[in-house]
């Protein structure tokens, strides 16, 4: 069977995937899709140049039909070791990672892998701007938390402290990103306000 | 059938790739699995924080056996909008593309894409540092050359002119990267040099 490349677009099924009050994932897709269409906005302006990396998926088989497009036919999902998203703003490098949750009292920092947080570190040392922006979805709220603030909860729950940070506490250490019609998630807008 | 993740490392056949003389590849592996080592090195010694993108997948059909890693069963590769390399090296913006090839008195503009282009230009109007690491394989030599050098002679392919870069062009508008044992292509020894 040929399958014509472009075929079906951009998403896929998650059949079976468990979903629990506490599950929150970087996959969800209204987040990522609002950020994709600032950046989008943003490139198409002029005003910062920053993408989403893409999926790292490790590739096992291929397929090589032939006069049409190679088939991947076997692949696995493989673990980000960075954020998802990084790029320049103002002669400054962006890095940040976005994560929503179902929760409507705390943001679960399950979700937040060491290696993603030694990235974020990382930026931090080399002079990055570097951030989380995190929807609590059934309030409908955008916070950017900025990686200096969300750091040290990260660490705190690995010396048995609380595995989550509270939602009025992301309302005080974070920023509400306003919606937008045109920049869903206007961040440059809090990058402005806090680096320049 | 259910594989486990993580069964077979990185690498994937491309049977049935062409080859000429005058192709080159991105994805040929010697030059990025140097650039991997190299910015592996940077990282390790807390020099730089430059990661290869994962390249891009559109992901089509996806099973979830029980017990076991999600498998991708359909999927192919889609072209990259932007270049394969970025990260942050004293408070800058790095981004660049790679390239290989087994010409020995040029370097074929083809495989540059419009997109990596115009991505090139933003990059530097936003003020980051873009170029591309250019391998000569069969003379075992690699180029730096800034992208602000680089951008004119694609754009005269456009308007009739010719669609390679000359090799002796190469050696006088680029810098030779010199191999060093941990830092295989070490390029930042470069960017020191002009930028700093």
């Amino acid at each position: 069977m040929n399958y014509p490349n472009g075929k079906r677009a951009g998403t896929y099924q998650q059949a079976g995937k468990k979903k629990t009050n506490d599950s929150f994932s970087n996959r969800g897709m209204t987040l990522e899709k609002d950020i994709n269409a600032t950046n989008e906005f943003y490139l198409t302006n002029n005003l910062a140049v920053i993408h989403k990396k893409p999926t790292p998926v490790q590739i096992v088989k291929v397929n090589y039909p032939k006069r049409s497009a190679a088939v991947i036919t076997e692949g696995y999902f493989k673990q980000p070791s960075t954020t998802d998203y990084n790029g320049l703003y103002r002669n400054q490098y962006i890095d940040f990672e976005a994560k929503e949750t179902n929760n409507t009292t705390r943001f679960p920092l399950a979700n937040i892998h060491e290696h993603q947080l030694k990235h974020m570190e990382s930026i931090i040392n080399h002079g990055g701007i570097c951030f989380m922006l995190i929807r609590f979805k059934l309030l409908n709220e955008t916070y950017f938390v900025s990686a200096e603030e969300l750091i040290p909860y990260w660490y705190r729950t690995l010396s048995g402290g609380r595995k989550s940070i509270p939602y009025k506490t992301i309302t005080e250490v974070g920023y509400h990103v306003p919606f937008h019609y045109l920049k869903r998630v206007d961040y440059l807008q809090i990058i402005d306000r806090l680096y320049f």
